[in-house]
């Protein structure tokens, strides 16, 4: 190893051990909801392993046992967060199965403790993972929580992240060391391939039943497409046809007819679909995650 | 008094201070529901009195007046939560009526704040109540908050909550000692009478409609049930039965055929029905609460 | 100026440094709801300024773009926040319009950041504006946020805020002072003509589906209205008239038949409209906010 490299490795090193010092923040989704006790519980928990900690909510309304969409959730906060914050995520449909609990450091040396079973898919792209550790249950449980059934999100995950946050335990002390590859939900990412951009549905836009998609704006200029032009979109679920149309790429919602079908930039700079005045989703029926993809190119002129 | 005794009485006395030492974290229940501004105006008063408090929520979504699952709600989650820790339950159907408003200490030392209107019924059961004082209003009570209509939620309950979780005043402060006896709703506590289990519907699993009794595993060892038999199962309201019907006893949903009863153990290893991929509860027009009850015995070979 | 004016002067001048010293306490209310992560990625910006601040909600269930609302909203907590919080108001159908981003703060010495689009309407009449300042955004911005696409609620208004709360600066620094005049949504006050009490429908009580004006009792007193006397009562949208009716003045719902109307103090003591049993908003299509008015009397006797 060259003098100039050592010591850029260790100007990371601290770089990267600084980032992710914990900060006494923990901050919790789950598909739980808010009617129950189960999120109070974890707090609960959360509390009594240090009431020093300071504890918030990402959101507990995932629809359950969406896995898809807790991922979305982690890519659209963690990064506004402080760097050495501990997420939560706990949206289990396989818990009492063989996925793991994991505690993953982000290359932004942000913290989140999770089944892992495909919530870290889109984090793992955006945000790099730095280090995954399986979580030790025999030290890092709550006691007592043996005796009985075991409620994963309070008796391991809940009590895991407090005790790393407030720093009763290091990152080392959540347990081994395991390879550096989380479990990703296969999806279709934005890509061009001639003069055809495919992509994901990654979310809807509940409120008004627009269609998102992650096809960045960057991709969009490459097609040369421009307002006022058509937008030939084809919307497939698991590679099955749902909807066929003509979208014009618009500026504003009002440039077509009420009812009818336009592309645009959604706040995220991701090309989206949207009817004026009525909702896309609900109408055509489309849906969001994993299985949803799109293909658009611009329309040739009759 | 003999020595030992003594002893014994002060090593106990000592623990109990400590256990209930307050710690400045204030829990809040309700049936206020988070649209409008009731919840934060709580918040608002108790951060007047210390900024130093920690205000966290168990549930705000308790069904309107729903005394009994206020009730079950504390039970549910109290437990997890620190010694010390001050609760502020408001579901109060008596508001203007004669009801107390009373602190309670439970054994394990957590404090909680609410109109006595049955609200502690299982708490008192499942943690004990240490003692129970009634706030006196004229000293604990917002400032200001004399001159017109009072928000007792707020003015009272929030207010005296704060002040006791700071240490502004101690437990004594709040009011004069009454008699350890709450009010109780009446319900029917899980007994085995000959071959008959007899229980309450304490809660619906909302989600999936399953039904959820206050049977424990113990109980339903006791009556000799395996995985595979038949459970022969009556479920009354105010005594009158709404349903009757065979529930065989399994391991997991798919053990009987879409659509058909079964029972199982629960995630609290307690007693409970479902239906396989539909809802038991608004099928059969199920609730929940002291009016439930249900009996269930090993079914006969015919 | 003579002497005892002057030191009058710098008496209430230093109350009002003190009253409004920042208390690192900040309250967001937005239209976002809690399904995704916007309020998540606000409170984040804000933990990323200082960790030592502590977050708190008014609501996020604001019915999309309704202004009238998140007024009243504010109206209805603020005073009970100790003063120096810091209240986020995001409800901004006018993004990417000309409103401008201000952060006020009222006679009391509460801050408030919003677009200032109507928000302070009622805030405005009931605790004062001592002064109004427009964001800077060149520098109370979030870093990075100049790139892209700006979500005004993150990257300028929790930014702003938590900086202000913090201590970080000073309500100076937040910007220019403006004139001391918010924007504010016309309505009708309450007022006395005559025999006639004219108001505005503030809010419904949704729950149940019962009517609340702005008329306070002390107007109802100056009418000579009593227990068990009809009221007229004439209802408007836009000045064209919804519904028109007798209302008895009633001490409890019971006092008229099942279905009928009665008027009655609500809690906090201004003139409201229920139906016994049932819902006086959803069977005569009354809504609420600055285009609904009313205007009662006494009946004559027939």
């Amino acid at each position: 190893m060259r003098p100039r490299t050592s010591i850029l490795f260790f100007v990371l090193f601290g770089l990267t051990t600084a980032l992710s010092a914990q900060n006494k923040i923990v901050v919790f989704q789950s598909d739980f909801g808010l009617k129950d006790g189960a999120v109070s519980a974890m707090k609960g928990v959360a509390m009594s392993v240090s009431s020093d900690l300071k504890l918030y909510d990402l959101t507990h309304e995932i629809p359950a046992y969406n896995i898809w969409e807790a991922a979305y959730r982690l890519e659209q906060t963690v990064p506004y967060w402080p760097a050495g914050t501990v997420f939560v995520s706990v949206v289990d449909p396989g818990v009492g199965t063989d996925r793991k609990s994991v505690v993953v450091k982000t290359k932004t040396g942000h913290f989140i403790v999770t089944p892992d079973n495909g919530t870290l898919t889109l984090i793992a792209s955006s945000l790099g993972i730095a280090e995954r550790r399986e979580i030790n249950e025999s030290v890092n449980r709550r006691n007592g929580s043996q005796k009985s059934y075991t409620f994963h999100g309070r008796d391991v995950y809940a009590f895991t992240a407090a005790k790393l946050a407030s720093g009763t335990i290091s990152y080392e002390q959540v347990g081994d060391l395991l390879a550096n590859d989380v479990v990703k939900i296969p999806y279709q990412k934005a890509v061009k391939e001639g003069n055809i951009l495919k992509g994901n549905i990654s979310i809807l836009d509940i409120q008004y039943g627009n269609v998102w998609t992650n096809i960045p704006s960057e991709l969009v200029q490459e097609i040369g497409l421009k307002f006022g032009q058509n937008l030939s979109v084809r919307i497939y679920r698991k590679g099955i046809k749902v909807w066929e149309g003509l979208a014009p790429y618009s500026e504003t919602f009002g440039a077509v007819a009420r009812g009818k079908a336009l592309s645009y930039l959604n706040s995220l700079m991701q090309l989206s679909f949207a009817l004026n005045m009525d909702s896309f989703a609900k109408l055509y029926h489309i849906g969001s995650g994993n299985e949803w993809s799109v293909t658009v190119q611009v329309a040739e002129k009759k």
